[in-house]
């Protein structure tokens, strides 16, 4: 990939795990920020009127999944065979299906309802996913799938803050101790932090 | 894959793009459809607590987007180069955001909230949607993606009896008789058609 750019805001959100597998593989990249100025005119140039997007050669994609696999597939981060692939895959999207259910509660206006929703995932919804996601990276020594670092893992540690966040559970990693692991493995290997380093959020 | 067991309720639902492409593959496979009866002990039997889930040699996996991908990926339906398959990893992505938002309000229990929620959706989220898919289906001579047959025209015949429930809109395919030339394609390939005319739903 020769001239490559990324779009996205001024914060972690769904772009970050692009951002972070950009570093990981070296790749000069074009870090741009959309302003919430910026953003109702730059929509409309959009591919899908929505951010993120990848520039590769003048060439735009979007959806932050889409784009974080292919960036995994190229910096070799999707296992050997499809069946590999299929598992990154899955849990994937165990992990952002858990995410949606949280946002969707979260970006409920209505405040009475939203609290009672919250208190309802709470009790039936979170605690199956967190502990099928706590088992699955345990299996996996402190990966999203494979037992070693995926594009997966990124996905993981960029949407953690908002995990987090949306979950409402800022002490999750001491439940979950196998949750940080997943970040840290990500954060730690020198490109990502070097790139995170130089970032402000 | 030697012995391929399909696990789904006896809907086409989530599972139809799975069981369309393990057709459109010759893969012989045994079609399990799970009854309301049978669900609640067989949940507690899968990886995920969900279906649909393909099992490979006793392997099994979930989700169906990562099913209909990895088949694709079997059977030469995701293009040539790694740019392809992210062009149809993103316009199914963009498929399926339509028919979570759709969705959303389906599943909505309160019944004069719903009926806002959706005038809201109607007027505001929808179109914005379907004019995109529809131009995308329109420059990829009905398919969705590369111009020719891929995985992501099986998410999309399969899901579109939903995807025409959820958005209450029964002749959706006057308004954009792009959408039929997508399942028409899929459901008129011989060995999808054969398929598709031995099952009931």
């Amino acid at each position: 990939m020769s001239k490559v750019v990324f779009y996205y805001f001024d914060i972690k959100g769904r772009g970050e795990a692009c951002r972070l597998l950009l570093a990981y593989g070296g790749q000069q990249f074009e870090d741009r920020r959309i302003t919430a100025e910026q953003w109702p005119t730059f929509k409309l140039k959009t591919p899908f009127g929505q951010l993120p997007i990848l520039e590769i050669d003048g060439k735009q994609y979007a959806q932050s999944l889409a784009i974080s696999r292919y960036l995994g597939r190229k910096y070799g981060l999707v296992g050997d065979t499809p069946e590999d692939a299929l598992e990154i895959d899955q849990n994937v999207d165990l992990f952002i299906e858990l995410c949606l259910k949280g946002g969707q509660i979260m970006y409920e206006r209505d405040a009475a309802r939203k609290e009672s929703l919250y208190a309802e995932a709470v009790k039936n919804v979170f605690p199956d996913y967190l502990e099928r996601l706590n088992s699955i990276i345990n299996k996996n020594n402190g990966h999203l799938a494979l037992g070693k670092l995926t594009w997966g893992d990124f996905v993981f540690a960029g949407l953690f803050d908002y995990f987090i966040k949306v979950l409402r559970m800022p002490d999750l990693e001491k439940k979950y101790p196998a949750f940080q692991k997943v970040v840290d493995n990500v954060y730690s290997i020198p490109k990502v932090k070097s790139y995170s380093d130089s970032t402000n959020y």
